[in-house]
């Protein structure tokens, strides 16, 4: 697997520092480990060395969806992986599902649910604000996700404009004023996965959700914690993030309508 | 969006109380609070409502991925959602992705991975009981996903027959086994993800990970907590799993080898 | 240490099956593993071996506060081991302490508070209805702490009698009703804990401490985990309880008065 | 309850920012938000208002226990109040009790044991490094547990010159190592709680607790985490201890002798 200039690639020196690079012909990429020649990339192979000019090693990776998440510029607070995770296996979306998102942010969620739909599928991704789609724009392109999305500045409190959609993704500040617009959105059986940080959020979102004849409402939160492994020393990481935030999941039911 | 004969529907009476059913003409289900005509489901809508007897309502709902997850027979510990969430995203496979899984076991994950790398991609699922394999052959039709997943009877231990895979997955009792394998049969920069309940099991993987030059390696656990949501009662649940298993995440290195 | 007629002695059999018994000379205590006559343990040494008449070995164990905490007659919803340990530290108490309670419950921590504040201090605990203070009342004097305990038929939420106190502690079902009253009859800078299963009464409880000029609050959760340690099997316990209550501690301020 | 010269006292001003200061006269402590004379001080009320010299108000606090432990001057790692919590309700002692514990480092669980031990109990705690039992004579001196505690300069591992104890304390890089002194030392049903941060501490230590006869042999963790609470904002802390150490309970048996 060659590297070619204009790809992303995933520089590696160690797993707190990973750094995400276009190989341009031409330039160098500086850290505090010394410069890197983005040339001497060009042609070589995924998974091999590359030396800096302080003579240390990174591992040129092919960056994942993960990396891509990560490295999503941080103008608004990003939603973590694990929660992602959760978030697209709870919708059941999977390739070919026509998805709304709302709102956009940086486009960290954006980027994984374009992921896991392509190449049939589509999100339509609201956002109010302009300047976070701009963003939004250049880390789904980066990620070769752009055309799986249509952004919209829209406020999705103010309607979906889609409909027969599987599945709303609700990452935004008052969820609870757009269940009744998702409901008319959503098919039959449609998900809504909502993501909150604070438990007021929840518990109007449900109220919303059972208002509107929604079923299988559930809300959980994950804790992920590493583990230190090393041989006479294992042991779970010292620092762990406490909380990001409550995932609610349910289904439309046509029956209540 | 209408209900078929033979279609897959899940009857939804409570949050603990949901039915994978096929819906067989002239056949009847049964349950505790009174039997339901499945003729009377034909040509229905789903997400409507079908009364028992007893004069019970279920909802009839479209199963998603995580229904035939859950309702995988159990003769096997089977994998919970949580974690083949956070595999998946991990793994950084999607759709047209190449993998091999270990072992197959009643086929709750198998059916996961074919769900996601539809519809290009391929999983080639390893398993040395032949009657695990007749079960996760069934899990697998019923969710719609054998087309997509090669069920072989061999010991993952004893080699991989796939090339230029992108992500090689383990879920078995000796995962340190199968990396030398998962090793050779990776592309360069391809992914291996592991999931084992004891911390013995961690150790010696990631040692062996180490050994054959992987780079990137992460050893995590995942801690799902359900939250009660009703107005003035809010709290976590009371039950909550403590412990299923550690997942761990490496990137295959060319340069090493 | 000799076994006399009259003390509890624990009969342990493993981890999960542990018996907390009066020895009474002529009785016998009966078992699914067989009796053991009570009158073989009087003059015995604590720490030995008793085998049933079914040739099963028991160890004869002198009880520690956490077997009589466990051990108390569960009328009520106990408060969990972990919980108690806060509240205590929390509450700053120790010998010779004078604590408020409310409400006593079966007297759980109760037996807890007064075995700290020992032998100076004394637990005033209120409790309305009258049928749990008999059972408190038996659960303290068999664990050997009624004398450091005054057991009330009141109710909090109308006054304390007592004034000084160093701490007042509220496992009851609407805590915030009694900070008035402990504001008043707390020393300057002594404490408030409550432990309650619901946001919503941390949240009253919380604001009704502000008001009343408390400072220095905190509510914090505790989960434990039990760790499963074998050689070769490591790995945290698949059960767990995943949520009992709150606390919530406090200061008095005198200042804001 | 007036404050006297020589007291120690918590200066509050929120609740990450509290100082522990001694009331001497003529000086005056310094913060960033101004300084305070501490003359001032001298015959006032816990509990007061105190203003400093910038015009900004702290509460005079009377210290609690848990306050000297955060305070203990942090040249090694201290264990943290919720593991204290644990570890004093698990070792069963109280009031009387005679405890030895190993290593002291700066004193923080020390002065814990002291504090519940009173007034007829006494610690003996072992520590290797002189360098530590100077810092932790002063810290226990400010706690006013100096005269429950006996501070050895000696080696844990060599003997433990003490006997019919109710509990040793193992908070040492090596536990394991002094179990079979611990169990010559103990009363019978006396027990041993040890405190480590990594499994294979555990692992060791638990074998060394079988080989000697120990019964009710359990190891848990605590994570422990704060809730933010304000009304519409109610969510768990995002910071979050992750890992401190694994706590291990078990009783002596004598019948194994």
């Amino acid at each position: 697997m060659k590297i070619f200039e204009g790809d992303y690639v995933l520089l590696y020196l160690d797993q707190r520092r990973t750094y995400l690079v276009k190989v341009e012909a031409g330039k160098t990429f500086h850290t505090h480990k010394g410069f890197i020649r983005l040339d001497d990339l060009i042609g070589g192979e995924y998974g091999s060395k590359i030396t800096s000019s302080l003579g240390v090693d990174f591992v040129v990776l092919r960056p994942l969806l993960r990396d891509f998440i990560f490295k999503s510029t941080r103008k608004t607070q990003i939603i973590y992986p694990k929660d992602i995770a959760l978030i697209i296996l709870f919708s059941g979306i999977g390739p070919g599902s026509r998805v709304v998102e709302a709102g956009t942010g940086t486009g960290a969620l954006t980027t994984a649910l374009a992921h896991y739909v392509r190449p049939d599928g589509k999100v339509y991704s609201y956002e109010i604000k302009g300047e976070y789609l701009e963003v939004a724009k250049r880390n789904l392109n980066r990620a070769g996700m752009l055309d799986f999305v249509e952004l919209k500045n829209k406020d999705v409190t103010n309607g979906i404009d889609e409909k027969d959609l599987d599945a709303v993704i609700l990452d935004m500040a008052t969820p609870w004023e757009a269940v009744s617009h998702a409901n008319k959105s959503l098919k039959p059986c449609g998900t809504i996965v909502s993501f909150s940080p604070t438990v007021d959020q929840v518990v109007k979102t449900v109220e919303s959700l059972k208002e509107h004849g929604f079923v299988d409402i559930e809300t959980v939160e994950c804790l992920l914690r590493g583990l230190q492994v090393e041989r006479g020393k294992v042991r779970p990481h010292t620092l762990m993030t406490g909380h990001t935030g409550y995932i609610t999941f349910a289904r439309k039911s046509a029956s209540i309508l």
